[in-house]
């Protein structure tokens, strides 16, 4: 089958994969007089009094927006809202697939930062959730940061987090396989944009000690002359030793490689001077950064990509429907770093001890367990955490 | 049965009227790799060459905004835009039930007509039409205005055309029945508000010569001190005698009274000394401007109201349903003055002469031809008028 063909044949049959449905019964007068009025006027005169209600008598609950500016839409780039639209509606689907979660797509006709911000705030009231969607790095941080701040209601990054849970999930399974421990392994990270960023920052939360961010130019430290502020800070909580240098500088010795860059950024040579039992992910799409059996033959014993085509997919759709399936069941006002790791780890004890092995450290995406397992985890973190309302 | 206790019961059973569902399979990798990635991107880059092929794959061709600030919720007020939801939510299931447009609803945090408008502008790429709903007046006329000016999609402020087209619908029909030409009557529209002077435009449209607008000071006149900008031009293009008094005064001779205004406003004697064969359109809710039992007794020949519980109920369902079906279905850039009015014209149709009685001049709302009537002939409409791209 040409995938091409078919998908371009496909969206043409299905003009839009989402569609808003009515829950309630509408055959007669007195349905009309219950749904709209003049019965209607009751619920609404309950929200107004108190605005909590609105989780109750309406759909605010279950509503998620998947909100995008079209600007960093998979590999394609700055496409614009609307060429966005297919994969949005591509995540509603996978929201309400595994996760019955009901989500809606908000395609944004701005790059600019503040107006998003304010955009998003503004229609804030619908919705119990936002998803922002391939916007572009480094925006997509303040933007992000800014909605956590000033919305009570839970704000996530996709392509930052989502990605990081799984990956988190891989590299946890991995330890468990070559029974190394998380403080003791050094972990180099390519790609210092939203993926790169937020699995950094997960690994902090891990417990790992050494890490090295890498951009284009090599390693990031404090103070290099073509640092952003937003690489000046990563610079800052990561490479503790202060090291300076390549790529090939920063694998050498190194326990675990995480691609979030280019294809064919890493080479056999790369992958030879890493540590004994190497945990290679090496997600750049379509092309990973190093192919899967190069890196087997240089020694990885670890190999995930972000291919279905390859064991080990790092597949953002195992994270996203569950975790705010979790987030939205208890009603919890954000989705903070405790969540994000419960995510992870509940991910990576779907696999029992006896079944991990090298090509299953990641469960499949069409496992059914992964949704209901992460919701309990999340939803009991936000518990714990006292950020749940319920 | 209690509604309002019932009401209350069955919006917490429901816990929200609407739900986002997906269009397509998704039961293994193949349904993931054409509706997600990889073969989503074929679409996206498609849309990205030619932006009007978001209508042909994406749902755009189908998804209407129900928007509002929440301002002026039925007749409740300002509720605020959580407190709006209830209705929204029974919007959308009407739109889904009467005419499969998938609406969905969108509540605005601010009052600020500026912020209004850009953040409908801004989240505009993902629908296919604009419906406003419950904005107070005067804000809801410039924001129509602009929104219609600066958007090349559907833009309908249903509290003002929706009203408007069933009200005028039920106008042709009582005149079919006291056999009296359009060009000949006066007519009284007591209430300035968004639906009064929706009414009022399409009553010019409609060929009415004749037309007193009130408020609660009485007639509007040009010049006259409590005219805000938007009195002052309805007054200038009514009342062609300049006359001034009070409604009573206005009613004096009338064909047919228009009411959209508050409960009681009306008396016997009101109706008494309009014109022979008067029509009364009292549509204050809960409570009429005159109750149908005393216009009668007072000689009113045709009565309408805004309540199920009467003959000849003005109800909104009518219209929007099958307007905003027709506009989708030849993709028009707006709804203009000559697809309301073949609206209200398609409407008044549905009931042949033999049928027409002092008791049934509009179809009533579960009529279930209504929407496709309405439709076709809103497309016919568009297409003649060149507004429609297909």
């Amino acid at each position: 089958m040409d995938i091409k063909k078919e998908a371009i044949k496909k969206h043409g049959e299905w003009k839009g994969k989402i569609e808003v449905v009515s829950t309630v019964p509408l055959g007669n007068k007195q349905d009309l007089s219950l749904a709209y009025t003049p019965g209607v006027a009751e619920p609404c005169l309950e929200i107004e009094k108190d605005r909590n209600l609105a989780y109750e008598y309406t759909r605010k609950w279950n509503l998620v927006a998947v909100v995008t500016d079209g600007t960093a839409v998979l590999g394609l780039g700055d496409i614009g809202p609307e060429a966005a639209m297919p994969v949005m509606e591509g995540k509603c689907v996978l929201f309400k697939t595994f996760a019955d979660v009901d989500a809606f797509p908000i395609l944004i006709d701005t790059k600019d930062t503040e107006k998003i911000i304010e955009t998003v705030k503004l229609i804030s009231p619908t919705f119990g959730g936002i998803n922002l969607e391939d916007i572009g790095a480094p925006r997509c941080f303040e933007i992000e940061e800014r909605l956590k701040k000033e919305l009570n209601i839970p704000v996530f990054h996709d392509d930052q987090h989502g990605t990081a849970i799984v990956v988190i999930a891989g590299v946890i399974n991995a330890l468990r396989l070559v029974k190394k421990d998380v403080e003791d392994i050094a972990v180099v990270v390519n790609g210092a944009g939203a993926a790169g960023t937020a699995i950094t920052n997960m690994l902090i939360n891990l417990g790992v000690k050494d890490i090295l961010l890498c951009d284009r130019q090599g390693i990031l430290y404090p103070g290099a002359p073509d640092n952003d502020p937003h690489k000046e800070d990563m610079a800052k909580i990561t490479n503790k030793n202060k090291k300076q240098g390549l790529l090939k500088d920063a694998m050498e010795g190194a326990d675990v490689f995480i691609g979030v860059s280019a294809a064919n950024t890493v080479t056999e040579e790369m992958v030879k001077r890493m540590n004994r039992d190497a945990i290679v992910f090496a997600m750049a799409n379509p092309v990973p950064e190093i192919m899967p059996d190069l890196a087997k033959r240089a020694g990885a014993r670890v190999v995930g990509t972000g291919r279905s085509d390859f064991p080990n997919q790092v597949n953002n759709v195992l994270a996203f429907p569950g975790v705010f399936r979790g987030a939205l069941d208890v009603r919890a006002k954000e989705i903070n770093e405790e969540m994000k790791l419960a995510a992870a780890q509940a991910i990576a004890a779907l696999i029992a001890e006896e079944d991990l092995h090298e090509e299953y450290i990641i469960p499949d995406a069409f496992d059914l367990r992964v949704a209901d397992k992460i919701a309990k985890a999340v939803a009991q973190a936000a518990i714990d955490t006292k950020v749940s309302r319920i």
